[in-house]
């Protein structure tokens, strides 16, 4: 189904302009139109849990269908439409259909002061409230009079969705990427964050070895990583190895930046440090940022203490940190396609040493294995074999020392990241090392013990 | 019974005139007239270990029964009376009825050469002997001759007793307070410590809450702490969760002196820590010491391996460290009424953020709860309350990034000092979050798994 | 049997020189008699494992016969005779019998081009091969021409022989002393090491205590000890406490080189590194390494992922940090007998900090035993006795303070390292009070809980 776009440029680009218009929310039309458009890639399986239900300390909300809202001027211009630009109204407003004096109207107007030109984008999703979101200058320039208000909206009983596949591996271990798909009409935050799943998706596909098995999801913001959290927190906790919540990909910074999980100390936490430290090389560079709970996106949820999974998220400019953080601002052109291939370049590579980054075991553990009559180590012995790795290979013993020491922590107890600090060298550098003894069938990854 | 006492001044100051002259030793009527004393404002049981007893690896001694004793010198002049000044005969002296040449008497006399004007207080509880205490002025003024002594003694089977009394919380773990009451007219050591209790007990009493249990003990030192240990080892091993020896806590220092538990890591240790360290503020300034079996009192008990119990002490100017130390110059006015005023100001204050400096436990785990429901997050979704913490308060979001902090780190393994150390505030300041969460059930104390 | 060696250096000297000539492999006649001579002096069990066995990872070879190996010049000269230096022949060469142009005898020779003069050691235990080693002026003389190979070599089946024995002590936790005897005609390494056990051996059986057992073990190097471990394995994860593997003991370097084994918290690893630091004294100095896999000895095999054991490995100029490693160089007089005496006194002295750097335990753990009783602590409390450590004397209470310090830390997860620290001195200065807690039953040593 991929073989209609070229390049993953193609990919992103033509998906993009599929997805921008439509006009999302956490539940209705506009989020399943928009797992729709996911479903022509990836076996998603898309689930429901119905309006009403208790997730947790929530309650699954109403599905809003909003069919239009406008504004009008008391000389009957249009101020204000969704069918022109879907943050025109706050979401999840309730219906109104009436007049109301400038005065009356205030209090139901959304506009950024600072920004004037942007359109903001507001929520209400628990609490009942209808209003408008413009530009500060129409705001400015609106005179007294009456004004005419009509939002054809509606609470139906439905429900919040959310999709998920995997693509199986080696081990039913996980490593699970996560993207929400809820915001209407903004580029960086959020449409970055569910292509790059999809690019990831393709990418990762054509892998001719994966050692984990990849599950993606998307979903709508909070409430929707809760109803996913509710069918598979148990799941999770047993076979999640750890996992990227995307959002924020595109545009704004020159890099990534890696928010660590709750513990602090997951696979991909150890391994963003790494990155961060100069230990490791990739096509971005990355900074590392402890977890907080103050801000952010479905962390907060994965991360609760309850749950405690090692979700690490990542981002470039993340909420918060550009101009057009959740306003009319936040455009493809801000985003950028060409942002979004690199952003997938470098997580493509980050999951690939995340891959061997774990704990190797060694098979052979008591004692030295006999590495002679595998040609990884000379037969002879004597001065001139002394900086022979093996009887084909003279480096100075660089590549055998890394070996040897690659089988000597090789206890399931240690990870890459320490083997490779012991060898003085990068994952990246073990990766040759690591694929031969795997060839061996001297060590293997994911032998935990199920207990 | 606290109803005559207008102030703690007044309750410390008449208890301390009252209690001052008792001739007390580790067992007989003056310890036990000590103990009546308390019992009149405290529900102390009090328990009689008897002699004989084995109590781990000591054997409780017979009561030590001194009616009087007196040294007269060749010339009929009185130079010693316990009547006059009770630290004037060696504790658990022997009886004597005889005369005795000054070279005979000698190895009898105490004095203190660096004090000469000072009684020295000596005791030799375990190996049979007698003595006098005197100044080293009179000391140097005798003349050879016959001198009398008369020391009205007596052993008799008895006991050593224990008394000890509970201020029921919500929670059966307890902090434990404890002094020792033994030594016979010394104000710091050794009142100080019995009368700060007995304050701390009338402010703990009037607390509108309390979250542990708060156990009093008053015992003579050393085996009057063995007395109370054989018979509550195994509770305090599973109930206490810190505790307090309170002593010398008067005149001296302007500070507290804290001395950690050998463990090093109890809820007090580490509180006393922030304190000193100034992460914490209160009446006076604390210093923390890490534990020593060499020196000390009841924590030497306490603190043995065997039992190893969180129990920390704390003191101003600590044994040792002032001229008066165990000896006459030991004075009400040295040790200072208003002074244990204010170390009971001081240590209310400690044990209220005690209270809460253990580990919060979420009761809403699995994910954020939905915290606008409870007014504790904005309801809209905008720029506009994007500073706010809840849709009635405006403060930068400060209170909401504690309260979020708090939730997310309450996993019952974590101690509100980290969490404060997270927020980059200090446990006082998030007293007032503490007990809204309390308030809706979101959070507790004390869930400790009993397993 | 020791008997007839006035001194260490008596014994060291003439066993030297009654091993030295043997010509040793790692199978087959010469460490067979190698391995009798020890056991005049240690009752040694000897095990062979037979070829062709499985030992883990490896098989066990046929035995190496060789009654002699020549090399003769075209002109007749002999070039490489076994009965002049053992070192001319490949270990483990094949037999040869014929005549080969210099050109076809080039690929079979070794020599030394940085160290003309000197023969190497070359081995192959596990590839068939041929070949002579020599001093590289005599290669360099080699010319044109045919020259005569005979080498009378056979392969047999019996097997690889390893040997231990242990002296008792008053545990059965052991303490393991290891060396490799395989190579022939080398002093430093390798005779410094089993020559050096020799001694150890006799100076821990004199010792009027041994607090632990101690485990001599001599076998050929890397597939002797994987032998031992074969059988040994179990017995030593359950009982072994820590270890020694004694190699290249003599001449090179002014001290001792403590490799730490894999654990690098084992009870000789932490002793060690407080020689290393200056807090132990001894007659050499110590220097410590990190453990690692990718050289060395034996230690290989005990520190291996499955194994772990606490094995280090002392040596003064290790392998590869001398010109004479594995050549003929590698002489008694580079070694010297004086060294190994002064390597003897220093480990004597290591071992017998380690009888008590380990956990002592507190039988009277209830509170402070009464010590008074004891003469432990003086009896009157007094100004006087307050710079006392008991009734006898009077030393500013250093002598108490430690003795305090000893039982209140004896709780069995404590080490006798740790305490000193507390104390601010070593552990050889915490002798005395150790001996007198052992005299009294107040500690002791090796309670460790079997589950």
């Amino acid at each position: 189904m991929f073989d209609r776009f070229q390049t993953d440029f193609d990919l992103l680009d033509q998906s993009f302009d599929h997805l921008f218009p439509l006009f999302r929310s956490i539940t209705g039309p506009g989020i399943e139109a928009s797992i729709d458009y996911f479903r022509q890639f990836m076996p998603l399986e898309v689930k429901k849990i119905p309006t009403g239900s208790e997730v947790f300390d929530w309650t699954v909300p109403p599905e809003w269908h909003c069919k239009r809202a406008r504004l009008w001027a008391p000389d009957g211009t249009l101020l204000c439409d969704t069918e022109v630009n879907n943050l025109s109204v706050v979401n999840y407003a309730e219906p109104v259909d009436g007049t109301f004096s400038l005065e009356e109207l205030e209090p139901h107007l959304h506009s950024l002061p600072d920004l004037p030109d942007a359109i903001p984008y507001v929520t209400s999703y628990y609490k009942r409230t209808w209003g408008f979101c413009m530009s500060h200058e129409t705001r400015q320039s609106l005179q007294p009079g009456q004004y005419r208000v009509l939002i054809e909206s509606d609470f139906k009983d439905g429900g919040v969705p959310y999709a998920t596949c995997v693509l199986p591996g080696d081990s039913d271990r996980e490593i699970m990427l996560t993207s929400y798909l809820c915001h209407p009409s903004l580029a960086n935050n959020e449409l970055s964050g569910p292509l790059t799943l999809l690019a990831l998706y393709r990418r990762i596909k054509a892998w001719p070895k994966r050692r984990y098995s990849y599950r993606f999801v998307l979903n709508p913001e909070t409430i929707g990583s809760l109803c996913f959290l509710y069918d598979y927190h148990n799941h999770l906790r047993e076979k999640l190895e750890a996992g990227l919540i995307v959002t924020c990909i595109g545009g704004g910074a020159p890099g990534l930046r890696y928010k660590a999980s709750r513990r602090g100390n997951s696979l991909f936490d150890s391994l963003a440090m790494r990155f961060t430290n100069g230990k490791e090389e990739g096509p971005l560079p990355f900074s590392y940022m402890d977890f907080t709970p103050t801000g952010g996106s479905d962390e907060r949820q994965y991360c609760a203490p309850g749950f405690n999974l090692p979700m690490g998220q990542v981002a470039r400019a993340a909420y918060g940190f550009y101009d057009g953080y959740h306003n009319s601002h936040d455009t493809k052109d801000f985003m950028g396609i060409d942002n979004l291939v690199e952003s997938v370049d470098a997580l493509e590579h980050f999951l690939s040493l995340g891959e061997i980054a774990g704990n190797p075991v060694n098979h052979s553990p008591f004692g030295e294995p006999q590495l002679g009559k595998r040609n990884l180590y000379p037969n002879m012995n004597s001065e001139k074999t002394r900086s022979d790795s093996n009887d084909a290979l003279s480096d100075g013993r660089t590549s055998l020392e890394r070996l040897l020491w690659v089988l000597n922590m090789a206890d399931g107890q240690t990870s890459l990241a320490e083997i490779a600090d012991k060898c003085g060298c990068s994952i990246g550098e073990l990766k040759g090392i690591i694929e031969r003894l795997e060839e061996e069938k001297l060590i293997s990854y994911h032998q935990k013990d199920p207990v």
